[in-house]
Formats: structure tokens, sequence, C-alpha cells
């Protein structure tokens, strides 16, 4: 299987893309691309002695930004993402990792990857590092979407969690302001009606924003602005706890010396470099949005993320299920 | 000053509803009163020994729970919430403070107490201890709602901050999923225009969810269904990370002892019932909304935000201020 990586992608692209790429090429048994500037990474690959013999670099004059609109990849043709799209469409890739911008990354997926049957736009998938796991989507790629996608979106979520996760059953919750079933937006209570009546998926209900901790679902779905918001609350919140308490073991070192050990694995379980990236569910190929602020590591764990796609056959799995599923349901 | 406090609104009602009065009618000089049963309100008094003799109680044969829908305020003319929104609307008290049903308390403050010119609905306003305090507004009244009242949400926590925190030419942001003018659903893009286009406050753009945190903002403006996620995510991630440390702390005693002290004052600093409740803005009465779990102690000290408001005059103040500002904008 051959896994391309987008080198121009995220904020410390391309030195922590090409490492990663490196990285990912000595651990996985899988072929491993880059697309991007290729004078730019031959450049990086000399300057940290990295052995890029075995990666094969496609090379792509222009990269789209963080600033840029995410409809350029269809203007610049000439861009990593496009490029990359472009081969994944082709066959010439088997899966696509980038940590550049989400919406650019929707968007190209939206126009240039095949979905899967029934399914018309793909949606992010972000896996939150509770007690339990807990599949957040859509965590941000669909501003506004209609109840019944948010429905597939309920069936999806339980495919993937069964088939990577090991999850038989997985509870499915609807993120809202309540638990009522009244409750929330239009879009909340007919996608509440949806969910109710489909009878492959264990749907459990409402879910507040403050009971996910506690293990009450296994797929939590959601559009993707409200998505975006909790997402990015849950970051905010690790970060300012982590801030918080600094300054506590900062006056007590001994204590701090103790507990760190236990802090640092805690850290872990929350660090986005330690997640697998967040797959676009819905595509018929592979694509992991990598976090914006990858290092190396993130970038090689993004890659196994994909390879596991690829050899749990997530993708067809999910285009069967999905089409029995909505049969059963009409 | 009058205060009422609603005897039978919260998980621990009434016991720690009359238990709050007693606190603060002996630490406040202001007159304390209470809606509910009289009857059960009388035994509490008995068993805890508390002296109610300075507190007026109104009786209520009827009380509204978090399982009715908030319209029963309309149907049930004898619950604690319906007597006590009369005796505000009559002037026969100044102020109420109720831990009820968010819904029950929002929607009865929209059927009975007046509003201040200009505004016809109110929303809730949270104020968020992080680094600086974040005033959230609407923290969940109203589900959905037009730009134009977020507009107003702008100026209305502008001048609340001023006046209530002291914080001159308060920097209102608005709950985004991106931090460019073009982003989220139209409600944030016209909300945007708006508020860009409002000459007497200080907008600094869009907010995302992990900014907030870091002192970006004085007012965080959004809609109830948003602004309700982002609330109880916040609270479910501070629940979280205390309940993740005391595993780490309970293997290292003596860790925890060096530490304990900062810990219980910065968790006090996210404690609930610290805060002085959370006002509903655009009333022409003051209403105060304890939170659900409540005690003693958060209830005596929403008797305080309830005094402050009358002190400060901000009522009044926000009236005037927020018919110039509309003018100005207009």
């Amino acid at each position: 299987m051959i896994i391309l990586i987008d080198a121009m992608g995220g904020d410390h692209a391309p030195l922590e893309a090409v490492r990663g790429a490196s990285l990912a090429a000595k651990e996985f048994d899988a072929e491993v691309c880059l697309v991007g500037k290729e004078e730019l990474i031959l450049e990086i690959a000399k300057k940290e002695a990295l052995d890029l013999s075995c990666i094969r670099i496609y090379n792509a004059n222009d990269a789209i930004s963080m600033e840029d609109p995410p409809i350029s990849v269809r203007s610049r043709p000439e861009s990593s993402l496009r490029v990359g799209f472009d081969l994944l469409k082709n066959g010439e890739v088997d899966a696509f990792v980038s940590a550049g911008s989400t919406g650019a990354l929707h968007t190209g997926a939206t126009l240039y990857v095949p979905k899967i049957n029934n399914v018309r736009r793909s949606a992010i998938a972000t896996v939150l590092p509770f007690k339990t796991p807990v599949l957040l989507l859509d965590s941000g790629a669909n501003i506004s979407l209609s109840p019944e996608y948010m429905q597939m979106l309920g069936i999806m979520g339980s495919i993937y969690m069964k088939n990577l996760f090991g999850v038989e059953n997985a509870r499915v919750g609807l993120l809202n302001n309540g638990s009522e079933s009244t409750k929330g937006t239009p879009l909340q209570t007919q996608a509440y009606e949806l969910l109710s009546n489909t009878t492959n998926i264990n749907f459990i209900g409402n879910v507040e924003g403050n009971s996910v901790m506690n293990g009450i679902c296994d797929v939590l779905v959601t559009d993707g602005f409200t998505g975006n918001i909790f997402l990015k609350t849950i970051e905010g919140m690790g970060k300012f706890f982590m801030s918080s308490l600094k300054p506590i073991l900062k006056k007590k070192p001994l204590a701090a010396l103790m507990i760190k050990k236990d802090l640092i694995k805690f850290k872990k379980q929350f660090d986005a470099s330690e997640q697998g990236g967040a797959p676009l569910l819905g595509l018929a190929r592979p694509v992991i949005k990598a976090h914006g602020s990858s290092d190396a590591k993130a970038i090689k764990n993004a890659v196994r993320g994909a390879i596991k796609m690829l050899e749990s056959n997530i993708i067809s799995k999910t285009e069967a299920e999905l089409s029995i599923a909505l049969e059963q349901n009409n």
C-alpha cells in the first residue's frame, strides 16, 4: 500500500512532514511518498541527514496556506493538496495524509475524491481520548448539514467504532443542549427522530456537553459548527488546566517530581500527536487530517491511521453496511 | 431592598434554598424572602434550627420541576416560580433568585417580567472564571436568536462588564469556528457584520473555542444553543480533569498533601457556588439563575449578585446606554 503525505501542510511544514515521512517509512511496512516542493524537501533531507531514498517525491510548486480560502484547491492545480488529490483519485496512491487547512482538505475531498454509495460529502471524525474513546463526527467539516446526513453519521460512526476499536453495538449520542427529545434547534429534533427510528444502531438519545467525558457514548453525532466549538473547547480546557497546574507545581518541586511521570502519561493521552489523525468518513479512499500543529510523530501516527483504515477494509465495509442500514430504515 | 428566593428550585431544594436564605439574611443588609411551600420551609427551619423570624415567607403550593416543560409556568399559577414572578412584577420584591429549571425561569421572565426598552427577551449571562473573567451570553436561554439580538448582547455585555467588573472598553468576541470574518453559519456572519459596525463597543472579531481561556476577550457573544454546549463542555472538562488528577494524587499522598491547598484554591475558582449566579440580562428587574446544583453558599452568593445589580443601578444604566448605542448605530 502507498501512503502519500502532504509535505506542505501544517504549522511546522515542510520540516515535520518530511521528518514524519522518514519515521513512517522506517516503521511501517508500507510505501511512503511525499508531495510538495521537491527542492525544499531535498534541502531539508540534506540538512537533517534523512535518507529519503525509499520515499518517492511528487513535485508540487504551489502550497495552500491556512489563510487561503478553501476553494483555492480548485483554482490552484499545482498546489500540493491538489496534486495529492489527483494522485489519490487516479489510484497512484492508496491514502492521503495532510496537516494543512481543514477547509481546503474537505473541499478538495468533496471535489476530487470519489464517495462511497449513498454519501455525497465527507465528515471529519475525531477520536476523543476520554475514559473510553468517543468518536466525534462531524468535528468540523460541514458547518451546516441535514438531519438525514446526521443519521448517516450515526451509522458510519457505529461501523467505524466496531471495526477499528472493537466496540460492538456502539452507543450513539446526539450532542444537544438537554437530554429531552424536544431539545435543540429543528436540526437536532429532526435528527433525534431519525436516529431513534434507525434500527441498526444503538441510539441512546441526546447527550449534553458535560456528560460526554463520563463515557456515556461511543459515537457523538453533531453538525460541523457545533462539533468545532465542542472540540476546540476541549482542547482549550486541556491546555488551560495544564498551564494552571504549572505554577502550583513550581512552588512545590518535590511534589512535582513525585507525580511528574503520571502527569506526563495523562497529558500524553490528550496529546493530538498521539492520535492517528482524523479520517474524513464517507470517502471511497482514505484521507486523514493530521492536527495543524503536527510534529513528525503526529504525521507518522496519521500514516499509521491510514494504514489501519486500509488493512481493516473499513471503507468497503462501511459502504456495504450503510447501504443495508439505509435500506432497512426506508 | 427586598430579594426573593425560590425555595423550591434546584437539585437540593428546598433544604439548601432555605439554608441559603438564612445565610443571606445574616450576611447582607437586605431583606430576604422565600417563596414556596410554607409548611415545608418551616419544617426545615425547625429541623435545622434556623431562625427565619426576619425572613418573610410567601406560600406557593405548587413547584415546577426540572422535568416539567418550561411553559408550565403559565398553566401553574400556584407554582413558586410563578408566584415569585408575580411578586416581582407587582414590585413587592426587588429581585428574584432561583436555582430551578433554566427553561421555566427564562419563559417566566419573558412572560411576566417587564423588559428594558429595545429588548424583547432576556439572555442568560454567565461569568467564566478564567485568567480574566469572561462574560458569556447567551449561555443557554434562547436556542435561536437573530443577528440583531446578538449585536444587542455585545452592547449589553460591555455595559455589564464596565459597571460590575470595572472593565473599560470591554473586548467583545463572537464565538465562532474560525477567526476569519467569513466563518460560521449565516447567523455568525451577519452578527459579525453588525458587531463590526457597532461604534460603541470594542469588537475584536471571531473567537474560537480554544482561545477563550487565554483572556482574549471580556465578553463572548453567542446563541443560546452554542452557549449551552460551550458552557457545559467547560464544566465537564473541569470535572474530568479533577477526577483524572485524583488517582495520580492518591498514589502519592505526600505530593497530594503538598499541593492540596493550592489545588483547592484553583478548584474553588471554578466552583459554581462561588459565583454570584447568572443574571438574565434585558429584564427591567433583576432575575438571577443560580446553578441547579446550588448549595446554601451558592444561593447566598446569588443573592449577593442580585444586591450588586440593584446597588450598581446596572439595569437603568443598561437601558440608557443601549438606547444611545442603538441610536448611533442606526
